[in-house]
């Protein structure tokens, strides 16, 4: 059983950490993005450094009381709000943000866990490289957060999520103890791979506080086109052909629904307009090119070639940078815009990649059985990750209950399941989906997952009811 | 404590394998390629099917008896052979050879464990694509020995391991239960990684049966130049240059010293003489394009930039696939040619890859006060990785004593520690550098290593005495 973080427990940290690691709650503190959890705060800390955190943790394991870290804050599956159970301590990042070192020859940069994406972006561009996680999030997602649900984004396709651009990591185990590994060494075959164990266990198997992140040459040139398709086959079909033309300089392959602009519309945003009236399916495609190639002739070659061949039927190729973050930010701005319609239910789901024109109509047709709803698919068809959102129809005020999300959910789930698909693709488990995790995930893993955590974690204090459900 | 494989347990095998699964151990499947231990086999078996695998598993692990996996038992770490404690099972897996399946249009081959690496290169090209895991004994390894291991070769800078190459696991755990996760899906964030876990853990987890690898796409064009360089600070540099002209279209970036030609002459192996002498220092470096770019006049650029700078005296550039194949075998004919000459020390280290310059002068100056020894570094520069043998002066039979060894490899690993480098790059722990493990791994990661191997293994069956020194 834990305890509450109490007032006993606050006054042995205080007599370690200094006056300035702690602070009254706020209520964004009690928050997560989507309004299912309000979180506990037995107590929040902030610490400055590693050994810090260890003596958070050290004192928490003592006394059996649950830690819940926290960066940004913007995650989707309430991994980092404890609604239940033993009033937590909230372990906060932001004082630890600092980009602790850039390392231009062994393209690194060494970030602590409350540093933002965005910081990391400005880092890397201060060497002339590029550090590629990015998404809508960026500016308060932190490096942290995103490793500890390995998250991915637009550049998954061309450079791998937040577990492949982390070399190393630093972290403080449930005791206390420090794990000291921030490496940049491309290759280090020296046993079990406690950094990819971390990530990617949304803080419940230990607490990351700093990460090794590698950078990459910055492409010279880069093309982007905003392309109509008549259905997710067609733009299948359009990124093997151009896997075939381009290979590794695909940088992005995001699929665009034409609900989506019409939420667009709807909730105010200004978009480009290239093409008349809303397509059915947009293709953001952005290439990446070194050498002095401009890839911007064999953009142009591809669509006429997918033209000829009815894979594409419109297309535009940004002229500008202005233009061509005007094209990016449609794509960008569609989770703000799903945010204000509301959402019944919301997926983040990956597919064998030809398996997606089967999952859409299947998907929606099986939806549709239910109750009228409006199906907004979109996200990084390149990596077979779709975001597949249901809303309700305009003025059907009746659509909110948990139930029909429960309903929808399960028929997502079930179908994704079937086809060989994750209903999790980049989001994490957090609290929304550990049920998923035993109904859908290999029991054998499953088994080795509690037995993990039992071994590293052994009462249980790091963010229980995540990823496993606690007392599991 | 544990038993040996005995004729009781060979019994009740026999109920439930066929008796083709089993035969008598030849001299081969005792050894392993350094020659320094020979492995006990108290039964061989060859199972055919994951099923069998978990039968094998589950009655040894009852009976209390060591399992050691073995693949093409190509290892330089020992881990295949288990030369003291209870005769083990030995696991070949000369029986699970088969490819099962290929999907190109999720850029995937899934491969039994016992496939070589040369298996998966015939069936990516069949279907058009890449599978750039390569190294010289790539023949006779398999990819299920490459996971355990996490081996990486001649094209990491690009592709990464074998790990980055892996998508998905087939296992069986230390009970005999099987995990089910071929999957080819590019995003999963279902919880704790067990398959990254099992890379790497060198069979003392689980033992991996099947692997989904990923493809790349087949670069169009390939480039391919052998050059002269001064020293290795002129090498980064000239890295450096490549990596701001091509990014991420290099491929290989490979380290050869005179002394590897020397050898090459010494021991009777033919190669191409394109410079007058033998170079001090030469670098083979590959660029592969896409979308028709012939990356040859670049490739010329950079070298014309680079002479008038110093960094590079001399170079040619492969004007035909034999003389690109002829650059090549120069690098892969190097192993070979050490193995004839006979190593006093080798070591597979790597760097943070701005410390390469003072690790090559400062480990060549520390060695010399040992003793007059010569000295073979070579490997994978571009990821840090320095293959660092030292040998015996011709006609100096004094040098093979163990005491020398191991002299000489604490001063080189020492040394890769102070400056921050690993003792084992891509070979791995096995039974060579458990002491290693505890001289320089970090202690936090050294506990929760044995707490994982506990709680996955919990009789201690699984390749006793690699990674972790047995009884811990």
């Amino acid at each position: 059983m834990l305890n509450d973080a109490d007032e006993a427990l606050a006054k042995r940290l205080r007599t370690h950490l200094p006056d300035i690691a702690f602070r009254q709650p706020r209520e964004a503190d009690h928050e997560e993005p989507r309004g299912r959890w309000r979180g506990q705060v037995g107590l929040l800390v902030r610490p400055e450094t590693p050994g810090e955190v260890g003596t958070v943790l050290r004192l928490a394991n003592e006394a059996r009381v649950p830690v819940v870290a926290r960066g940004g804050g913007t995650g989707l599956v309430g991994g980092q709000t404890m609604p239940e159970g033993a009033r937590p301590i909230l372990l906060s990042f932001e004082r630890m943000t600092r980009i602790r070192a850039a390392e231009p020859e062994n393209m690194a940069i060494i970030a602590e866990a409350g540093a933002t994406l965005a910081d990391l972006h400005s880092a890397a561009e201060y060497v002339g490289a590029l550090f590629p996680l990015s998404y809508a999030s960026e500016a308060t997602a932190t490096i942290g957060g995103a490793l500890a649900v390995n998250s991915g984004g637009l550049n998954v396709l061309r450079y791998g999520t937040a577990r492949d651009l982390c070399l190393g990591l630093e972290a403080v185990m449930a005791d206390g103890r420090i794990y000291e590994g921030l490496s940049s060494l491309r290759k280090d075959n020296t046993g079990y791979d406690l950094r990819h164990l971390l990530i990617g266990s949304e803080g419940t198997l230990g607490v990351i506080t700093a990460a090794t992140v590698r950078l990459y040459p910055k492409p010279d040139h880069i093309a982007t086109a905003l392309v109509v398709v008549p259905d997710s086959a067609a733009a299948l079909d359009l990124l093997a052909q151009a896997r075939e033309r381009f290979g590794s300089m695909i940088s992005a392959f995001e699929l665009i629904s034409g609900m989506g602009l019409c939420f667009l519309d709807e909730t105010g945003f200004d978009y480009p307009r290239p093409f008349s009236g809303i397509p059915d399916w947009l293709v953001l495609i952005e290439i990446g090119a070194f050498a002095g190639v401009d890839p911007v002739e064999g953009l142009g070659n591809l669509f006429e070639g997918a033209l000829a061949n009815h894979l594409v039927t419109d297309g535009v190729i940004a002229q500008s940078e202005a233009q061509r973050a005007a094209f990016w930010s449609i794509r960008e701005n569609i989770p703000a815009a799903n945010r204000r319609i509301g959402a019944v239910a919301s997926h983040d789901i990956s597919l064998p990649i030809g398996t997606i024109p089967d999952f859409l109509r299947e998907a929606g047709d099986a939806l549709s059985r239910i109750k009228p709803l409006r199906i907004n698919a979109f996200g990084h068809l390149g990596d077979g990750n779709l975001h597949y959102n249901a809303f309700p129809l305009p003025g059907d005020s009746g659509a909110s209950s948990s139930e029909l999300r429960t309903r929808v959910t399960e028929t997502v789930h079930d179908l994704v399941h079937k086809l060989g698909g994750s209903f999790s693709a980049e989001h994490g488990v957090g609290r929304a989906k550990t049920g998923d995790v035993e109904k859908y995930g290999d029991p054998t893993r499953l088994a080795a997952m509690q037995a993990i955590k039992k071994a590293l974690d052994p009462n249980g204090i790091l963010n229980p009811g995540a990823v496993l459900r606690a007392g599991v």
